[in-house]
């Protein structure tokens, strides 16, 4: 039914009718004060939790379908970082009132649509009215075998590797705000970005923006194999997720910005660079590797996984990034993508 | 440092700051991309999640140091309606530029002198900017011994029985809306709210109001003693969630309005009985109760506990409330806080 009164919207009951692939350990999905699970055959939980808001993280202009799932990737993206397998979720969504059920309903599309390629399932929420739109999600993982990657273990001497791309979802940001970009807002599949965005280069600066992939299945092979040290993923910027990861294992990193992969062009006013160092909500993964991990990568790393690419090196000092530009070595202040400057 | 800078702000540099007590299943407790504990040790884990925002579930106004702590306060209270007990909890939080630090830490102190007090640290989070203050929490909980009650296990002939009071928070929502209530932003202590209240009943009114306690002590020792069928809180006021936990159980529910406790006055246009019946924000608990539990109940209940009342009973039915008053039985469409309405 299509109606303007959002009074008739029930979280619960939507997702009720909806059916979800629901692990036998979901003692109770949805509609009671709490959901509950039973977590005895689970070693170790990871839990994370994200916040996204009209106007600070995404404009009214974006296509509630791309928003739904989005906002359920960059969670996962925070599980893969450690290398945990999806188990749930829960969404807290906040809707203005003139916003219809339509907008609803394609934001619930989106979001389970993705919850069910990812296999975490949505078992609980809040929804509430609101001024503008908020999503709030918190996702659990857990780890089959293996354990958790922290950021903390990098060590002396480890390779800098970064798996997936970097720059390309900045120039997509780029591309949405000097377009006009009115008719994404009805548009629910991927394929009609790639026909308006007409050209391949601009087709993946925008599904990088819009409909980032999560390394999910990255993340666990890598803790299945132990196959790196610490990492991280990209969500504020290259640079500046580097340094967390440089500060929290107390060493410092240099970038060889030679071997950096970046956008083959920038747009508008961003260099392909800087979309690369700065740009943030790449989604990428950043590793650090040993020599003997590294020999091992190189052997037995899944050749239909995305790229995975040394890019530099970690080595022992106070912590902070270094950029080497054909041997030309200096300390770099990341710019990256910070809610509050 | 007193500042006007929120690029300062760091939510997880300042959580590290504070020591909390954390338990030993804990592997993680923050600062990665995730979260991380052993749930080895329990049996059941149960999860909810609930948002506040500022000029729908509060005003601007309301001490930020009271603000922090109810809006956990409001997530424990759902644990209770499971029975189960505080295990750990995440923070999402917006704030928009123009508030200061102080803002920040006020709001911060708040949340996590509840968080020791309820034994619940907080073990991750989301900082951002934002137009307005968004607040999302996220807690878990578990079962020591006993397990979750539900809202659908109510049986026919179960008594209806109210934990704790109803009324007093709507009342105090009046208060506030009617009285220049500006020197309330500056409180850090419940005593300063007293002291401005002036007289008791308004006392119990705004602290209802502004610091609920929710009855997670109560919901865990109805859970160990096995002593209610089914349970929800009272967040949307007591006969909308008196009517989810009929639909839920497929039960009509009857309440006596003479055995219904209600303030001793109302407030403005409120009167106490339109404030008990559909006030909202109460985080009492209803529960459905059997003869058999009903007497173990009259025995064992700790009287140090809030008051437990009968108020009505459940039979077979079209799920639907009913008000009885003096033997006429009317049914009822409760007119409780629906944030889409």
């Amino acid at each position: 039914m299509v109606t303007n009164d959002p009074s008739e919207l029930d979280l619960i009951n939507w997702i009720r009718h909806h059916s979800q692939e629901l692990p036998s350990s979901l003692v109770k999905p949805i509609g009671d004060d709490c959901a509950v699970f039973d977590p005895q055959g689970m070693s170790q939980l990871a839990v994370t939790t994200d916040m996204l808001l009209e106007n600070v993280h995404f404009h009214a202009s974006v296509s509630p379908r791309f928003l739904g799932g989005k906002s359920l990737r960059v969670n996962l993206s925070d599980l893969a970082a450690v290398g945990a397998s999806p188990y749930a979720c829960l969404l807290s969504l906040g809707l203005p009132n003139q916003l219809t059920q339509n907008y609803f309903h394609s934001f619930m599309k989106g979001f389970l649509e993705d919850a069910a390629c990812w296999k975490v399932p949505l078992i609980g929420g809040d929804l509430s009215r609101s001024e503008s739109v908020v999503i709030n999600v918190t996702v659990w993982g857990n780890f089959k075998t293996g354990g958790p990657i922290w950021r903390s273990q990098a060590q002396d001497q480890d390779a800098l590797v970064l798996i997936g791309e970097v720059g390309f979802s900045r120039l997509g940001l780029e591309i949405l705000q000097v377009e006009d970009s009115a008719s994404l807002a009805a548009m629910t599949h991927e394929d009609e970005l790639v026909d308006w965005a007409r050209d391949p280069f601009r087709a993946q600066c925008l599904k990088a923006h819009l409909l980032p992939r999560p390394l999910v299945e990255i993340g666990t092979w890598m803790s299945e194999n132990g196959a790196v040290n610490a990492m991280i993923d990209v969500s504020d910027g290259l640079c500046t997720d580097l340094l967390h990861l440089a500060q929290e294992s107390e060493l410092k990193a240099e970038i060889r910005v030679d071997q950096l992969p970046v956008p083959e062009k920038g747009w508008g006013e961003i260099t392909a660079l800087e979309a690369a160092l700065d740009g943030g909500e790449d989604y990428a993964l950043l590793a650090a590797v040993s020599e003997q991990q590294l020999a091992h990568l190189e052997s037995t790393y899944p050749p239909e996984f995305p790229p995975c690419r040394v890019i530099g090196r970690f080595s022992s000092g106070d912590p902070a990034v270094y950029l080497n530009r054909s041997g030309k070595r200096e300390k770099y202040q990341p710019a990256g993508f910070d809610h509050f400057s």
